[in-house]
């Protein structure tokens, strides 16, 4: 295999950041190389979200990647709040006028990404692993990588780091030139594949004393299911017993339902956290997606945040590939820390309001009672929580 | 004078809730004593809240108490949130569907209910201070009081505490058939009087990493201004030209605007703390306003939450003595509690929201930006806001 020398847009990270990006700008007619430490069967494996909102699902089919989402994916209208042993259900279109979000796997759409890429894309190397960026200042940011332990060079007019936060491209930018927001929560996530058709229709939504729990679903015969665990469980102590009763112990309301069980497949702890770096840009480096904010799962915002990004910045470098103009492309770091912002404010909303913290005073659960309460019989609270849920649209 | 020795409804404690229930109850021609250990002078001066929402002058008018406030009280249709050196207005009416609220100073209110009181009401007597409670689950509760230092008791159907969180009623209730949930906050407010007219025709509240400011007014003429202050702080610490300084740094925007000055004639330091005792019904011992609940100023709920209990409770012991039905009695705890809820949720909200807590992280205070962008951007968010500041309605 030959490796680019050059390029225009080198994209670091094969996630549906880095993946999507490459789509859009290939049909923008800009050249681009993504460069993915890991190999295929690793990138498509990695258990993430499963919730796209409008403006996600749209940006896929802009992408080229639509065909399959469309078919499979499953168009949900709501979600069930469980509190206080009752059910309150949120109607996202009468709420929102209209919008609705799509139940398909982030696996699913990073399957279909690569397949797009490898048939008729721009160059995507696997075990391809980046070392260093440099000359984020100067006109010709350089990525240094390794591919299968040889090493190269990739010239590139742009470097963007769909990397995430552990990824060299944020570690790249130097402390000083950056700074990161961040929020600890002090509890996990144990989530659990099971090989069983979903409970209810729609996510459901359960705060309880005992902790969180959200019963979701992967497709029409499997389960994704979630428990607020302390920090540093181990999912070992975790039998598949245990996490049933536990589900529907916290899940249960004076009503008639039933919890389907079956095979648990893939068990696995989650930890919570909030990050946001900022600029987003650094001279003629970008970041997107994990690189630039981490959210925790509970507002399902991870992934619409990264498709978000790489839509605004496929945006901004269409403009200038065809015009010369920048203004977009100066107006990026801003545009997206606006959108990301209210997505982790949401997403720590959702977090705080639903999970049971250790140590919480009894006047914390009335308070996040009251709150639920107050989303259950108000229209305004109901939509603020739609709307953001959702998702606001990309500007 | 002679003492009672009788009565239908004892009614410990003449600020505002005990004052107004015994106008309602009068208008009802339910015979009741009201017993204050203050006199008239010190009850008549306490400096409190001064915003009335639209059920509270409902209330007031209702209770005989609405001509002076009518003639002298101020229509605010909005205020002001300032941050971010920007300032962003919320339209009461147009949010609400055509609700305001009014600006009158809790003093003209109890100055008022005591006029009345006094003139044609059943006996309100200074100097009278409750020392016991008893019998609340027999039929002939009895309050033991002292009045100018000679003991006397008086035997009620039903006593009332609106005696405040230190009150003898409140006290007087076992520890094991009361739950009290409570939570205090890392910041107190200094309040100032100033005989100056207010620099803004409608509220300022104003956010800032110097901490919270409030600018609010009690005639046109005078001033009254809220400074966040670290607890315990001595009033002393603050001369009037460290406070004005203060309060423009904070208020400052990017926009032509004057803080007027002025002597200011009144200075203390008002501790925050949220507090709510359940249930608010032992027996025929009910308790009312500050006595079952306390919430941070912030919401400027506290003086609304009393009036909506009593307003409550009179309707309920109209009912009982008009038909001897005890359905709305009986309901009087839980009917209060959730509107109680509700307000401490939005006093909270509004707290958190706008104060700058110590040892913030920068994290936290993106978080309320965030939360303030979506108020000033989202028209359901500044809905929600606006509700609950013009009061929810009572059930």
């Amino acid at each position: 295999m030959t490796h680019p020398r050059r390029t225009t847009v080198g994209i670091i990270g094969a996630g549906p950041a880095g993946l999507l990006l490459a789509r859009l700008l290939h049909r923008s007619g800009i050249d681009c190389v993504v460069l993915e430490s890991r190999d295929r069967d690793y990138v498509e494996r990695r258990q993430r979200a499963g919730i796209l909102e409008q403006a996600t699902v749209d940006a896929l089919r802009a992408g080229g990647a639509g065909e399959r989402m469309d078919r499979e994916g499953l168009p949900h209208d709501g979600i069930e709040l469980r509190f206080d042993r009752r059910a309150h259900r949120l109607d996202f279109p009468a709420l929102t006028g209209g919008r609705r979000v799509m139940v398909y796997a982030q696996t699913e759409v990073v399957k279909d990404l690569i397949a797009l890429q490898l048939a008729d894309g721009p160059p995507l190397l696997f075990d391809a692993r980046a070392t260093a960026v440099e000359g984020a200042h100067t006109d010709r940011p350089v990525i240094r990588y390794l591919h299968h332990g040889t090493a190269h060079t990739l010239d590139c007019d742009y470097v963007v780091g769909c990397d995430g936060y552990h990824g060299v491209t944020r570690q790249a930018v130097p402390q000083s030139e950056r700074r990161t927001y961040e929020r600890g929560y002090p509890y996990s996530w144990l989530g659990v594949l099971a090989e069983v058709p979903p409970s209810s229709d729609e996510l459901v939504y359960a705060h309880s004393e005992r902790g969180f729990a959200l019963l979701s679903m992967r497709t029409p015969a499997v389960s994704r299911l979630y428990l607020q665990v302390p920090n540093g469980t181990d999912p070992a102590a975790w039998p598949d017993e245990r996490i049933w009763d536990e589900l529907e112990a916290r899940t249960a309301v004076d009503a008639p339902w039933k919890l389907r069980r079956g095979p648990i497949t893939a068990k696995s702890v989650l930890p919570m956290r909030s990050s946001v770096t900022e600029p987003m840009r650094y001279g003629r480096v970008l970041l997107a997606g994990d690189a630039a904010h981490i959210v925790p799962p509970t507002g399902a915002k991870g992934l619409n945040l990264a498709v978000a990004d790489v839509t605004v910045l496929a945006r901004a470098l269409d403009r200038l590939h065809r015009t010369g103009g920048a203004e977009l492309l100066d107006a990026y770091s801003d545009t997206c820390l606006r959108r990301v912002w209210r997505a982790e404010h949401f997403s720590w909303f959702m977090t705080t309001t639903l999970h049971t913290a250790p140590g919480q005073t009894p006047f914390d659960t009335r308070l996040q009672r009251a709150q639920l309460d107050r989303i259950a019989g108000s229209p305004h609270a109901a939509a603020e929580l739609a709307e953001n849920y959702t998702g606001v649209p990309l500007p």
